[in-house]
């Protein structure tokens, strides 16, 4: 290929402080060095994680850099070793890496895999501790390992999924976050069994998910908890049963959840970010064995508590990253479970804009009747 | 049998007042009424449980009462309608009934039946909500349904295990509650498997049993922590292989299992009710699957807190009430690992009194030499 080996230029959308809108630049990508790998996106999504970097609040956000980790695109080139991927290849980045090979990911009980985590935390690569991206030799910070408002990116290849060329890149791009993690919290770390009964707090796309993946674990009865009455709607179609909004009570909705389920439910998810609801989460739990995962990202600095009692009768309190899915090994799983129409993907699209709409999109992201924004990277 | 339906007199230590020494009296001990069971106390050991309602800082603490419940004895007469036990078989009082009929106990996820609960909480029987014990025509409270600092009392037919009658009472009364807790700690709550690296929190009986249980569960490393050096010596002899005194050591005392675990602990027990090491205890524990389970009992009114990362990063936080074990089922089952020779009893126990030294017993077991004081009731 002509850009093998090269410097490409292209547009990228820039956070160049916090708190100020994205800039469309024309940066330069390095080719990827040993064990990495360039792809070119041709869809990102936007996902509540870089709003919360752009907004300044996360104390580990870098500037300037390009944002963005929910996309899918094809390999451009490899770096010397890369045997798992070549050019051509669809792939969709993953912010959770998977080397196969450390203690974690042999232990075959998490897929939080550390092997490129520190450099990704710093925004840098792993093998030089530098930047690939740089505008006129200045140059920008990674994010999360994937930087996908970029129309290309280079990404380690512990960090880089391998799917089916069939599938529509402006669909399962969906698929690098918000729609896994939320269909993970049930199956892997929930492991919800036919019959639960399941509350799920927060009804964008995290929440539907849950209650997408809680309907095909057979749960007999999904409770849908949101201070926006207008998701109900869209909730059902997701497999929600009931729905409850908190601002409708008096009483805690934990005491309302715990009322109408006899003692509490098996399951409960919370997926907004907000610790009192991950409280509430867990005291609607039924005691002796409901089981409370938190999926939600607080803001730094902020902490949950309870009462010890709480887990001394019987609640256990999880939580869960991307799901639990090891990201190289199941996200083509996933993507092969779309293609054959057994999890929805297209339903949680509410907006297609362009890379050069990307301000407009994070506005889009903060109102009520968005859940995921696609951005078309080429155009 | 000649007291069978009539009302006994024997003696008792009554709490009359909060932090009040106890008063050893004579009291009256009604016949059993349906579902009852009246049981010839011959053995009760003191459980920190006793002590912390009887200081008054249990707001749920109802005085005048009898305490106790971690005991042994035979059955003096039972009830209308009791069939599981009759007169002369030998027993050990359970605070956490199985009743083998309700919801919970049915769900075969929990030890929790709540059938009796309510009337327990209140210190009063299930069927007329009343006292069975009065000194001249005053009621005193019952005590967690067991009431065992008395030389007969009365339990609900629920919360009696039935046991081999070649055990010997002096020693078997402890799995009423502290050994017993330690060893479900890691056998059901946690399920501890071959290989595990286990952190105690607190070296008294229940983390003594803990590290007995997490021994024979076949963990590798058993890190023992308590402010008291002493604790070391005796723990060795229960499996304990490493030991930390957190005084000799300026960073918090997770950080230091951190360290020396190559990234945390893969199961952690709370043994203490100190919510300040409950956070320790989870933070301790490896990313990914490290389990903490609370077993100590905290002061009414105090929470646990973490940060939400703690959990989404994988960390697994529960606890336990009476290990997990269901109480009539089990209680004879560790009697007989007893028997057997697998499960250690005799060594927890330091000290032996009398009724009438109860008051010592207690300024005892708020020493650093004691573990367990076994009351002979009949002296
Ligand atoms: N653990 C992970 O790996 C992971 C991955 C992706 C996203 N997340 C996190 O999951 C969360 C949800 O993401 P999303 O994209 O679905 O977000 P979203 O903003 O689209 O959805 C949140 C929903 O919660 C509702 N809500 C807000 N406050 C509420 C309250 N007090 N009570 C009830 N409902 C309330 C909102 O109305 C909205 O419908 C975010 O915190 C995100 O950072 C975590
Ligand atoms: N969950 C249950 O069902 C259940 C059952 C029985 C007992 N308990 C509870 O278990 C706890 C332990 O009971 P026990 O009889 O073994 O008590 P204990 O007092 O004999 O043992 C506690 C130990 O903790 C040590 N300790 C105190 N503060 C410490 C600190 N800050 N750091 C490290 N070590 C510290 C003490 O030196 C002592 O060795 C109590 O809270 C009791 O109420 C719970
Ligand atoms: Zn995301
Ligand atoms: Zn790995
Ligand atoms: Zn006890
Ligand atoms: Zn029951």
């Amino acid at each position: 290929m002509a850009t093998q080996g090269q410097v490409i230029t292209c547009k990228a959308a820039v956070a160049w402080e916090p708190n100020k809108p994205l800039v469309i630049e024309e940066v330069q990508v390095a080719p990827p060095e040993a064990g990495e790998v360039r792809v070119q996106i041709l869809f990102a999504a936007l996902c509540h994680t870089d709003a919360y970097t752009w907004s300044g609040k996360d104390p580990e956000g870098l500037f300037p850099c390009i944002l963005g980790h929910e996309a899918a695109g094809i390999v451009e080139s490899v770096g010397e070793g890369v045997t798992d991927v070549q050019p051509g290849d669809h792939v969709i980045p993953c912010y959770q890496a998977e080397c196969k090979e450390c203690k974690i990911c042999k232990s075959g009980k998490t897929n939080l895999c550390g092997k490129v985590r520190l450099a990704t935390g710093a925004g840098v690569m792993f093998s030089d501790r530098k930047c690939r991206f740089s505008i006129n030799g200045k140059p920008l910070y990674h994010f999360m390992g994937t930087s996908t408002f970029s129309q290309y990116t280079v990404v380690h290849d512990v960090s880089v999924a391998k799917i089916d060329p069939k599938a529509p890149l402006e669909k399962v791009c969906l698929l690098g976050c918000g729609v896994s993690t939320g269909l993970g919290a049930v199956w892997n770390t929930a492991k919800v069994e036919p019959g639960s009964i399941v509350a799920v707090f927060g009804l964008g796309t995290v929440g539907l998910a849950v209650a997408e993946g809680a309907k095909a674990a057979g749960a007999s009865r999904v409770i849908g908890i949101d201070i926006d009455s207008k998701k109900y709607d869209i909730a059902k179609n997701f497999g929600v049963t009931e729905f409850i909004n908190p601002k409708d009570h008096e009483k805690p909705i934990q005491q309302i959840i715990v009322d109408m389920t006899d003692g509490g439910v098996d399951y409960s998810f919370e997926c907004i970010g907000n610790v009192s609801i991950m409280r509430a989460a867990l005291e609607c739990c039924h005691k002796g064995w409901g089981t409370s995962v938190i999926v939600g990202v607080a803001a730094s600095g902020q902490e949950i508590s309870t009462r010890p009692f709480q887990l001394v009768t019987g609640r256990v309190w999880k939580g869960t990253a991307f799901g639990g899915f090891k990201s190289r090994s199941q996200v083509p799983w996933l993507v092969d479970k779309y293609m054959n129409k057994e999890i929805k993907v297209d339903e949680y699209i509410t907006h297609n804009l362009t890379l050069v709409e990307i301000n407009k999109a994070f506005d889009l992201l903060h109102g009520g009747d968005c859940l995921r924004v696609v951005l078309n990277m080429q155009v």
